[in-house]
């Protein structure tokens, strides 16, 4: 009988599905991650996906359903962290391979450290004879010195003694394989591997991307104690050094291998051979690699952490866990954006979406310097939004749906329905809205931190050319005297032309209008606020003279918005469409998040029906305060309020299928907004997004970044009403009886490491000591208290 | 007769010497820069440096008086600037090719116009039959596009018709053969070109460094006025695009080329040749291309101009749009340090130095984000410094005297002495306190921006790192019971050894053992102001102990500091060296800058004199403010006052030569800080560095960038007697006859764009409308005034 079991820690958490273990097992630095729980052993090592280094794509053409596909992925880099073991008794023939698939395995146990960033695992293996093999595996990347990562593998006999033979392989021949409806498409993206070993048993593997021709090498020490030699085997693609240690029954042998990864990216400029080489030379051991490597963690920890109790707290810390070993401090020194799924698999193949829109006010104020750099991997692919906007026939920037390192739209073109088996067309580029988003990022960022460098150079670049591409992409309707913006998708994707309508897209989708709108007014405000010389340089470059000036100013208070009974309509025509039978598909189907695979299946579509993906209209909700937003419908000459907003959240609540992990995380912020006691409900469904796979399947496939990014900021921001500005720390705490109490640190004005502790009618905020001035804190009721650096005071609510 | 002008404007200034021209006409945009001041034409172009650029160095081996030399040198890349025309009349053979050199040339006038960074010349040739052709030649290395220069030349026929014929050239057969010293090291950098053109008519050319193998491509679209298309011709290292155009009397035609510049260091990671490809196939026309580069230049100048009137206003703007083109905005998104001679020639082959120790209060005051990066270029060099340590049997890291892209040591063992012919040893490597001159970077740094965030990330692994190597580097000697510090070289490089001594280095370098001790004090402020789990990490990265904290407290209270005459010693046993006859030598040789090779032809040595090159012990009286120095002293148990000081300075300027051409430039910034009237007579001298190439001929060679960036930071920051930090902006003016009123802007205390005027006993601080708080400003007499945001104050001094 074999029994597994798998947790992290910090404490404890126990899910029950296996299938989690490969992408929740991630481990991360911000520069690369590296996947898988077990020490592995596999004939067939491709099976094992390795490593992958964040902003390293490779363009490959693929052809789908007999359509020519060019696509930037994400790399799936050599595997470092194989091995494979085996028995060699004294007394007997040698064992089989021993893996955790083999017959022989009678316990494993596998569990993630979140505090410090280390995975372990324990395999008991006992073959017919008695004989038993104790396998104990530590693995990290490491948050210290980020071209490293290590790990350790200890083997114990019982019952035996003779030798173990480890084999310590670094395989190149690895290929993009993680994700199961991808294997259509081309995934080889490694060539021109070369392979070797140094005089002081370093193996090395040296390969290239295709396209772009990134150089990656990879160089491994492996030592083993006791100390013995290898015996050296090289392949094209990759290494094998095998050794041979005695062991004795109840006596311990140990393999440890560090890895040092460089390429063509990094900075210094270097070969990556030599450099890799250097680094793995000079690395600690083990021991000290992970003291280190967990000193760096605390660290993160004590500059990111929110201290909420039981189970969601758990879940809270998995979730800052995964985002900081995604995105870390280290990440700032990369050109290297907001991957959907993380660095944790290959769905949506590593792409870069709008997410950013959910991880930047979390960064912001914690890492800021992180947010920023994320801002500029955005400005550095301006020239290719503006690019893109050029060959639409657009003037300004056109940010892509899905980009890669290129900065050019990814998105497929076609896409599988797995329950029809059919291919069709997908229109999900439509979504222009994702320029929106960028800029709303960079004027956010630059309130919350106060850094107006980064606003009047690169932001500005971009938030003026996206402002720009607004008043570019309307047309001047006579009829209602009004701007409209034609033929898009809204953030719900279900809805991507009107039934019976061949051209694709819908128009008017409110929050397309009203984001445009908003980008259009900042634009404007940001050219009152720029120094006259940046300001003259801009318009120079732009070619913006008055007169498309004196239109941004008119298409941001004549955009159209449209309504239907007394709600906003997602889009111009929705309220015309049918209602489902919600109550019947449930009963049918059970799980309904794919309502649109349903529908095509069955011969209809999901266009025809008052039903949403996920949050579309809410999503200004999210975004807006509920006075901000109001004052964003009176700019354009509508009328918004608590009554029309409550009743539109109520109408989408409940036509909103939750197809997307984003979904219940929305529609938490949007009830904490209005300060609903039952804001928590979809805070805890949000939540159980990853650790219970709530999408069927796809965590396996890679993390939602967004998602977890979203709900640690739901709590700090969301719940706490939290917002970081140039007036000081506005805070109004919606009061949940779920969640009466939590703290968290954050930076606030100009200081670092403020602490805000939330009791029930009660909030702290210390500030630490420091030259700075005092923190101006605003409470409900516009109260303003200065807290001065170096002290904590309490306030009643 | 040919009359020959060349001058700068903004206003006009107009120097005599005609050598100049090759260095001061150097276009940057602080990615890359291109020297030359005429359209060229040459059979052999290799005479003409083309293009440098940023960051990009190539590692070499030469042989150099038989021994093998490794080094990294910074790039000459492709010229891409050579154009070749020659008079085609219609009655009468062909003329020759025109060249500056021709005996045609019957005037030429060159004008750099430093407002807009753009540089003008006009050539008039006319041959015996009276046959004429003005030339016209405008070019920008573009200060918006960071990838893009551009150059426009027009021709002018007088008394003859026929055709021009233009060779329009891209050439990649360059060589750094820029410093006729270094002849005899290996000077091509560049190899695996290929050319090729496209359809449009673009020309290419790609090509790769040796070692570390950056890709390097280089686009150029040439246009013609009349359209013509071109003859193509393509070699295996460039490529020749030749137009005939149909020229009558009195009737112009043109000829533009656009360049796009792209590396395998750039990002977003692209493919350099389809990068540069795009880039000029969306590059706008000429005359946009110059009304977008003088906008960036004019945005440039508003952020970062000093206005002071008369001769001494005209040098200051000079030497700061060099310093704005070496170190501009862009230069932030690249992995680059100070290059000593900037991006302006290949002297010092393009090494970085301690020269930053000059730039980076300028920066940080102006350009914060550009200082941030030049730091981090340190930050990521410091395993390289650790290493380097290691190697040496010391702890921490010990940066290099000259270093390059991989941060390693890259100072010539050997020099040349052409005075003698001789070939020496050269032992300025030991000029150890270099990396005293990193740390008090960051910390100053910190201190005028706040950027808290930086200093406790990077910038505290800097500092403590260097700390701890000076905490390793010291013997405790019994006798004083004091630590010294033995074997190095202080800044004045004329003192390697002590005469008759075999051993290089002297003992105690007052320099050096001072600013070694300030480093370990700052890094245990440092310690103590991290936050904890930051600082636990520190410690466990350093494994820094109880005990070797209290061994750095130790250290900096208790390190030797020389004294002879009641003045502080430059090194121990300064005071017993022989004195020097300067009148004698003055009186001999004329010019005694350079009294080491003098002395070493005559068979002597500058080590046997109390003879310094350069500022050394007074290094101290720039660094520090006379209080803080003093309290220095004191911490050390030394006693310093005005008067102590104000002998030592008397000393040393007597038994200074200022072979460098940052000593007058210290002994200005010395006298200011004793509010010395006679400090404007060093400023001025500093200010003739470049201008009137003092150093003879070494302008040629590439322009002293920290002397340039040091005079507007000595007028700044040392005349007003400026200090931007946590409590403020202190400002206590030298009142100089000579420069009674002078204005300029600076970020402090959040604020960008504070603008400060001085007059005789006034002074006024206007701060930018902004939701920031007030700016403290800080008066003489400790007497404080807040200014609040959108307010100009006047001040009574």
């Amino acid at each position: 009988m074999t029994t597994s079991s798998w947790s992290w820690r910090y404490d404890r958490y126990e899910p029950d599905r296996e299938r989690l273990v490969e992408a929740l097992c991630t481990l991360g630095n911000g520069r690369f991650a590296t996947r898988g729980s077990a020490p592995e052993c596999t004939a067939d090592s491709t099976h094992y996906p390795g490593t992958y280094l964040a902003g390293c794509y490779d363009r490959r053409t693929s052809v789908v359903a007999g359509e020519r596909v060019d696509n930037e992925d994400l790399v799936n880099l050599p595997n470092w962290t194989l091995l494979r073991y085996r028995c060699l008794p004294d007394d007997g023939p040698p064992g089989g391979w021993l893996t955790p698939d083999s017959e022989d395995l009678r316990h494993s146990d596998v569990a993630l450290d979140v505090r410090s960033g280390v995975l372990t695992c324990r395999l008991l293996f006992r073959d017919g004879r008695g004989f038993g093999l104790r396998v104990g595996h530590t693995r990290m990347v490491h948050m210290g010195a980020p071209w490293l990562a290590a790990q350790c593998t200890t083997f114990r006999a019982y019952g035996w003694s003779g030798a173990v033979e480890v084999e310590s392989v670094l395989d190149g021949a690895v290929t993009n394989a993680g994700v199961e409806r991808y294997q259509h498409l081309e995934g080889r993206h490694l060539t021109e591997h070369r392979t070797g070993f140094e005089a002081d048993g370093v193996a090395w593997l040296t390969c290239r991307t295709v396209d772009p021709g990134t150089r990656i090498a990879l160089a491994v020490r492996t030592v083993t104690r006791p100390a013995r030699p290898a015996l050296e085997a090289a392949t094209r693609t990759g290494t094998v050094q095998t050794y041979r240690l005695p062991i004795a029954p109840r006596r311990s042998v140990m393999v440890a291998k560090t890895l040092a990864l460089r390429t063509s990216m990094d900075r210094p400029a270097a070969d990556p051979l030599t450099a890799a080489g250097d680094d793995v030379a000079r690395a600690p051991t083990f021991p000290q690699l992970l003291a280190t490597h967990e000193a760096a963690w605390q660290r993160l920890w004590e500059q990111g952490e929110l201290h909420v109790p039981g189970e969601a707290g758990r879940i809270l810390r998995l979730h800052l866990f995964h985002l900081l070993q995604t995105l870390s401090p280290h990440t700032a020194e990369l050109d290297v954006g907001v991957p959907a799924r993380g660095l944790h698999g290959e769905a949506y193949r590593g792409h870069v979406f709008w997410d950013e829109l959910f991880v930047l006010p979390y960064l912001s104020l914690h890492f800021p310097e992180v947010a920023q750099s994320l801002l500029r991997y955005r400005h550095r692919r301006l020239p290719a939004a503006r690019a893109a906007a050029r060959r639409a026939g657009r003037i300004g920037a056109m940010y892509p749906w899905q980009s890669a390192s290129s900065g050019q739209e990814e998105t497929q073109e076609l896409h599988l329905n797995p329950r029809s088996g059919r291919w069709l067309p997908d229109h999900s580029r439509l979504q222009r809205h994702v320029g929106s988003a960028v800029a709303y990022n960079v004027w956010r960022y630059a309130r919350s931190t106060g850094d107006r460098g980064f606003l009047h150079s690169a932001g500005a670049e971009v938030l003026l050319e996206v402002a720009r591409y607004w008043a570019g992409a309307v047309t001047f309707d006579p009829a209602p005297r009004r701007y409209r913006i034609r033929g898009v998708v809204g953030p719900d994707e279900y809805h991507d032309a009107y039934p019976g309508v061949t051209a694709p897209g819908i128009d008017d989708n409110a929050y397309t209008n009203l984001t445009a709108a908003w980008v259009l007014a900042r634009g404007l405000d940001l050219l009152g606020e720029l120094p006259a010389a940046r300001r003259a340089e801009l318009r120079e470059q732009l070619l913006l003279d008055d007169e498309e000036l004196a239109r941004w100013e008119d298409v941001s208070r004549r955009l159209y918005v449209p309504f239907h009974r007394d709600v906003v309509s997602q889009f111009e025509g929705y309220g015309d469409l049918a209602e489902l039978d919600w109550e019947a598909y449930r009963a049918r189907y059970g799980d309904i998040r794919r309502l649109d695979r349903i529908l095509e299946a069955e011969g209809d579509t999901v266009n025809r029906y008052q039903a949403s993906k996920q949050a579309d209209t809410l999503m200004l909700g999210y975004l807006f305060r509920p006075q901000e937003l109001y004052a964003l419908f009176a700019r354009l000459g509508y009328r918004m309020d608590d009554e029309t907003w409550r009743a539109t959240v109520a109408y989408y609540l409940r036509r909103t299928s939750h197809g997307s992990t984003l979904s219940s995380l929305v529609h938490g912020w949007v009830l904490a907004r209005q300060k609903g006691a039952d804001a928590w409900r979809y805070c805890e469904e949000a939540l159980l997004g990853d650790v219970a796979d709530v999408q069927g399947g796809t965590t396996g496939e890679g993390i939602h970044l967004g998602a977890m990014a979203g709900t640690i900021d739901l709590v700090e921001r969301g719940i706490t009403g939290l917002e970081a500005g140039p007036e000081g720390l506005r805070v109004e705490p919606v009061a949940l009886r779920e969640l009466p109490r939590f703290a968290f640190t954050l930076c606030a004005g100009g200081h670092r490491g403020v602490r805000v502790r939330v009791l029930p009618g009660r909030l702290a905020v210390r500030v630490p000591a420091s030259p700075q001035g005092a923190l101006t804190v605003v409470l409900p009721g516009d109260r303003r208290f200065a807290v001065a650096a170096g002290e904590e005071r309490w306030f009643r609510l």
